[in-house]
């Protein structure tokens, strides 16, 4: 695969980096978690992980960001490596159409959060994952699984921003107790609310992001913590629904697999080229990171990593 | 791209038309339409175009069929060589999470269809590329458009089911109506939906079908009608909403864009490798062809063609 | 009954109306269709019939306006003579909480109304009266039972508005071809079409209007054109569902079942004591004529007309 | 008001009583509280407090049951008392058109419940009732507000109701916690939620609740506990929401304000004539006493007591 290797990446990063300063178009953090909110907008960082098996990045790549739902995608994947497809019989694949938080939908269909991606959907898999355990060891499991998939010991929970969520997370509360409602949590709703919690508060650079992802890009030399199909699998929930209401405008200007989280974070798969991952803690009004969808879009065109086509 | 061909490819699509025969496993064609009511359901076919230049298929390749909402996918593309980026002021680009013929979704956005493939959304841009002409103008070119695409000129629109269409289509008269209240169409209703029920009765075999779609798959030697950059985003388009609220899924079995129509038939492209058009008539419960989605899902495993990976 | 008049009611309704145009707090006369958003919103009238005989009036009682759809309840009345109770299959009998003209329930509930006086509501019950004959005949028959009830033979159907709302009427033309496609139009929609927005535009004074909601108060000595049982319930519709999604605030703040009209006209029905018609053209939010509403809340305070207690 | 006094009413009640048990068409009690789920449904009382002070009764009108929503009218009564029309800020007058439990629309009214007889409005009005005291005081003051309206000190909480409530109401918890997510909640949701659900868990006889509803009715020698006014209020807001999603089809075959509870219990009100209560435990599928419904409805019949006429 050395033929799609881009030249002069590097520079094309760096020049990303001063751009995304130079036009100061930073969004808004996320306002109804205390802890982002006080977060400074005018910050940016891209990390590619390559085929190769260099990580070239630009900006605060080595600054840790609250990756927030960035962590349903590694959830997901514990999930299914736990009880297996047995979690679709929980919870669908398809484009919610709505809200990240939507709450009228999972009315309408019964308590089945239409993907693992929108918050619902992702408490569901969080459930799924705790499986009657503690939550510390359903998060250790997690922690551990994101550290052998970045092949670095340096990733944790930011109890702060945990904290934070606990005390005003009543939205997922709700969803929490109205899955409990149809029968759609197996643990008290307030232990699988705290696991959300907790592992929405992993703090990652996106160098560690970037690597973490290898194992969804099938980059050779990344650790098999997942197969194959699984992987493909899981890139198309990503194309499909990771961005809320947003995904289709990202796949249209972007065209490849991505999922963002409020803390500005975006994980993107090229697939068979490079995992990638952007933070810039401003975000757009669907919710995702404004500069950093708007870097992903320039980095797709550099690159023509989109796969739709050259 | 030659080291992309799959070895084997022929005797595989003759023994998936075998199979398919076999599992019997066909659906039920749509009812609403009295000409594809009557229609036998035992019926499969598959075409693929390949980058070296050869169609390959299987079944009655031969056979035309109403091709239906795939059409969707050449009048976006003409409705966008004729006013470009504008459409997007009329229409979005996001899944609707809803049936292809809902009317609440439009409701709830004043009339702005969420994207171009549910019915109202086709609509809308139907009345794009109708622009103040008569409909035969309009239908005239689409239908150039498309012998341009397939390189032949034996493509033409099934009057039968035109007029079959236009005596049972209130669903689709409400949405023109409803869409008209909103200043969202610019022709008189009846003559938009009546370029959109004729454009629907096009009739096509696979074997043109796929011809048509590789100006979509960037293969060499495809006429070029639109830009690469334009064939990605129809491409993105279709991953994330081509099989209304069976996209998600298509999207995670299959792996490749695609469209569907209630005819039975459904285009696939795999970007840098193929066009693929299928066909059975029997419907699974989202509208789609539910022999074409399980032959979909065999040729893509066969294949390794998904784009999330290999 | 005579112990129920309310002495000085003469007075206080010439006050009421001096009030009103000092006041100027108008509304917005209906924007959507022509004829009716030229008009004046300066105007107001009221007239109340009572139990005695008399009809005691204040403002512009002699000038006629278009009832829109107050209709509904003549509509309702005459088609439950000709079908009776078999019309509630076709349509229900609950507040429908959202706007006059919204399609979404409709989806969600396939094709059944939630109540008459929504306008899909109305759609339906006027196919019901028109079963099968000419528009003329039904109309003809609307007219002769209005006219009965009102014992007035010089109500007419204004021409102008008619004409005006068919060239406007596409979210009714919407509402018609939906309820067609779910078989709950026995008649071509547009017969049904034309019908229902003929008798929107049966123009009538507030003399008249009160005059013809006799038949629904028990007033002693009023046309008998309904049973006592069938004016009870078509009132209780009146109160739950005669003013869309405003129908709540009226009955709180009022406490009469009432049926509005974008044409700014009011009737009320005040059980046993008096039927009261008000009309002024302008609208509040919710489309309900602003000072008819205004004035009806007066009205009630005086009088101590609330069914709901002294 | 004796003209209004129905002769042979206690005979009336006898024979109605006997009339539901020789029909045994009882429904079936509330599921998801587990102490209302054991409860018998061959049961049946009802008691009608009259304008001559006297209250008439058939039936096990000795018996307690769980009142749950029929408290929703003394709680709006007592907030209403506590903080006036300010109130309405927080929460709708309008019918919902939706369950009694439904959470999306209250999505789509961003927090505002549409009235204060759905489970969301009247989780508001008790938390505006607790106003910041701890739940056993803002009890105590609904307790007492209720034995000044029965006079009778001999009411109070069924423990056991509240515990199994408590136990199984991730419904409301549900809503509770959105509520406060949208800053509709002024206490801790965990002490609104405490505070709803024993207000829910009150136990009555109908011979209680009919006294109790006197304030309402505005009977001579009744405890004035509210104004007149707000008692119409209160009234206009049970005749249009009273029972949820079934409140139209009430008021057209009852024509009397009134509101219903899962428990069975129903209370009516005839403005200046009686006040009436009704139970039996058995639901149809609105969630309203089935029995109970269809003996309202007879009552209403038999005593010609309608507000919409004679």
């Amino acid at each position: 695969m050395s033929d799609t290797f881009p030249e002069g990446l590097q520079e094309f990063l760096h020049q990303l980096n001063d751009d995304m300063h130079a036009a100061a178009d930073w969004g808004t953090p996320a306002g109804y978690i205390p802890e982002l909110a006080a977060v400074d907008p005018a910050q940016f960082a891209i990390s590619v992980a390559m085929a190769d098996g260099r990580t070239i990045s630009a900006g605060q790549h080595d600054k840790r960001f609250s990756i927030q739902s960035v962590s349903k995608v590694f959830t997901l994947a514990a999930a299914l490596g736990r009880i297996g497809d047995a979690l679709w019989a929980r919870v669908g694949r398809e484009p919610s159409g709505t809200a990240f938080n939507s709450i009228a939908l999972l009315e309408q269909e019964r308590g089945r959060p239409r993907n693992p991606f929108i918050n619902a959907g992702a408490i569901v898999t969080t459930d799924a994952l705790l499986d009657g355990r503690q939550p510390r060891d359903a998060l250790a499991e997690l922690i551990q699984f994101i550290r052998a998939a970045a092949e670095d010991s340096d990733i944790h929970i930011d109890k702060h921003v945990a904290a934070s969520e606990e005390a005003t997370g009543h939205r997922n509360a709700a969803l929490a107790h109205y899955l409990y409602s149809f029968d759609n949590l197996q643990n008290d709703p307030d232990l699988t609310l705290g696991t959300y919690m907790h592992q929405c508060a992993i703090a990652m650079t996106t160098d560690q992001l970037a690597s973490a992802g290898r194992m969804l890009s099938g980059l050779e030399g990344a650790p098999r913590l997942i197969s194959a199909r699984r992987a493909r699998r899981i890139n198309a929930l990503m194309m499909t629904c990771g961005h809320y209401d947003g995904s289709g405008d990202f796949a249209y200007r972007v065209g490849l697999p991505g999922k963002s989280g409020v803390g500005g974070g975006i994980l993107m798969i090229a697939p068979g080229k490079a995992s990638i991952a952007v933070w810039s803690p401003g975000l757009n009004h669907y919710g995702n990171s404004k500069a950093g969808t708007e870097a992903a879009h320039r980095l797709a065109n550099f690159t023509g990593w989109s796969v739709f086509g050259t």
